[in-house]
């Protein structure tokens, strides 16, 4: 008999009949013996429902105020699945974020988890109970409503397993697991049986969107183990985990990439102490998030200076970085907003060399010209055109054999 | 500067445009220099939907989760009115009933109030914010959420009111205050200026239903002058407070009717005492409510039992009571579903007689049989057959000259 968190979102939820079949799911587990919390996400379509409300109202909705409004998507979820267990003869009892006392900072719209009593949870699972619980939402010291901002659900859950000391931390998605790259790029993508808490933050954050930063950061400090799930068809999903001997063969758990990229460039700027800060500070009041950052030497009395932005601010950030340049008397400024990162992922690679070459070689073969590198312990990117992604992606997988590898 | 409640139901805050509409109305308010509390019920349709929602899971909504899911109505609500004020530059924030502290008792469906912790409520006010509370919710003393039943709104509004001791809590409603009789049945009803809470309760429950009737005992328990608006008209509305001086001189305040009646006749049942439970009890313990009760001697050792009940009732309390006449050998049971009820309500029949007999006399000249009476101490009633309703309505409204009445 296990303690099992398990998490579905809104589409998992989007429906009468979609809440029904999860409510079979559950019934399954607590037949397997298993004790049971499950945190819902609002139905699909009502965050936003609300959200237009909102904005019919108020252009900038006041922050605490929405939150009071946003938090009854994920009330709605809640009573509705409690509902149906309770049609099952299955004994549950739902709650809001308050009511679990899962306590949060007064950072409206996305505030942090501080602490959650769990005490009560405790108490409904001894009476043999399926708890349901609102994600996404908590309250502050005050009593006051607080949203965890987008996503903000599978923070909950890993926060609640946390607190429970749970045995596993499901999250079911639409995707059934984590894979080696995307598979609507690459046909011959695997899904992972386990990847490291380190690998899925560097996968997550390059653009596999199959869980939240957070989720994973929060599951990581506390020793959650996580496993990602199809809400629609069965499956052992990925478990994201520690470490093991296991892994050491695996040099390589995946291939990243991002469509969102654009570079730029400063050129011949004079190298003196404070240099990249007089650059990006002003890029970052600009409330312009900066991704990759590399810099070389040029010439022993000026350097060259090279980030990438999101290309949604790369106007923007073109204006700011030619006005700094007029003012720090550099020679250039130039830009790329058809450019794509390429990111190889793997805790293997620290004890492997020869990743990197690897990689190069493979490129250069396929005449793809590498026009950034960026590297920390566990991930090798490369920033590449845009019309090379597809042919980068599968050039990779192969020449690492992700295809192929056995399972764990 | 007074303190206000004022409560808004579902028609009144229905849409983006008519919660804009309160917030001007709650802006204008605060210019003049009053405190305001404001209570909202959910937009109109809302609950409908949700109810639908649980009915589409479960035939028999778990009452607990029921609550759970319709409290998210009317906080949807409080959310968008206070972003409709802020937006103003008018300070306001909103809370749910827990947040309040409105503490119920764990009757879920139809909780009933037992404290409310102004505190807070307080604190907002002496920082000039407007307070939106969210209506018709509270919380058990477990922190589970209840709902107080449909229109327990106004109970909420009342009992705000009488936790701050406000100056008055004003019900906006959409018509514009309470008549003599019902407009639509009387051209020449006329809007009452003043009517005490004992004949605001006759006349409630006699089917003028501009409040609920617990949100009238409790301003009656909690000296509350309440007062019923329009929404949407400019106006003073009807106050109801307790009877004062220049109530004197009303001798019937209105005039009440039900069509929603059925009659049922034992007759020739032996009399002996326990006899009116005999017969009652059947019916209580099948769920029907008695509304009328008049018992007859008609022999010495026989009498004869008539009771009003609710018309969808009508065919189940006939065969509850056929089954009750051959247990107590009764002669005959009948029963008739084509009557109403009038009903004559006014605090100052207490002091003046001769009011029955001139409704008596008023109803005779135009032929109308009167089938039953009920007398209570600031009502009498009589029930007729269903086609002289609008009639007789009329006629008593001009025997008793409430069209030309000067307001007080």
């Amino acid at each position: 008999m296990a303690l099992i968190v398990k998490k579905f979102g809104g589409t998992s939820v989007g429906t009468v009949d979609r809440i029904e079949a999860v409510a079979d799911k559950l019934q399954q587990s607590r037949k397997n013996g298993d004790d049971v919390v499950v945190v819902v996400s609002a139905m699909s379509g009502e965050t936003n429902r609300l959200v237009d409300l909102a904005h019919a109202i108020q252009e900038q909705p006041t922050p605490r105020e929405l939150d009071v409004l946003l938090s009854t998507g994920e009330q709605v979820t809640i009573a509705l699945l409690s509902m149906a267990l309770e049609k099952r003869g299955c004994p549950a009892r739902s709650y809001t974020g308050g009511q679990v006392h899962i306590l949060t900072d007064t950072v409206h719209n996305k505030a942090r988890i501080k602490d959650i009593d769990a005490a009560r949870v405790r108490a409904d699972l001894d009476a043999g109970r399926v708890v349901v619980i609102a994600g996404f939402q908590g309250v502050d010291e005050h009593g006051n409503i607080t949203t965890l901002g987008r996503g903000g659900s599978d923070t909950t859950a890993v926060a609640m397993a946390a607190a429970l000391k749970a045995d596993e931390c499901q999250i079911f998605t639409d995707v059934d697991g984590v894979y080696t790259t995307d598979p609507r790029v690459e046909p011959h993508a695997r899904r992972l049986n386990k990847i490291t808490f380190e690998e899925m933050l560097e996968m997550a954050s390059l653009g596999s969107k199959v869980l939240q930063i957070r989720a994973v950061e929060f599951a990581g400090k506390y020793n959650v183990p996580l496993r990602v799930l199809s809400s629609f068809e069965e499956g052992e999903g990925t478990l994201i985990t520690f470490e093991d001997e296991g892994m050491e063969e695996a040099k390589i758990s995946g291939i990243a990439f991002n469509r969102d990229e654009a570079k730029l460039t400063i050129l011949g700027v004079p190298d003196q102490p404070g240099i990249a800060y007089k650059i990006l500070g002003p890029i970052a009041a600009a409330n312009i998030e900066v991704d990759m950052i590399v810099q070389n030497i040029a010439e022993d009395t000026a350097t060259d200076f090279t980030f990438t932005v999101h290309r949604n601010d790369y106007k923007r950030a073109l204006a700011v970085l030619q006005a700094t340049a007029n003012e720090t008397k550099a020679r250039e400024v130039k830009g790329d907003n058809a450019i794509v990162k390429i990111s190889l992922v793997g805790v293997g690679m620290r004890s492997h060399a020869g990743i990197a070459s690897t990689m190069f070689e493979a490129l250069a073969k396929e005449g793809i010209n590498i026009r950034m590198i960026s590297t920390s312990e566990i991930k090798i990117s490369v920033v590449v055109d845009e019309k090379y992604l597809e042919l980068g992606v599968r050039t990779l997988h192969e020449a690492f054999e992700l295809a192929e590898k056995k399972p764990f």
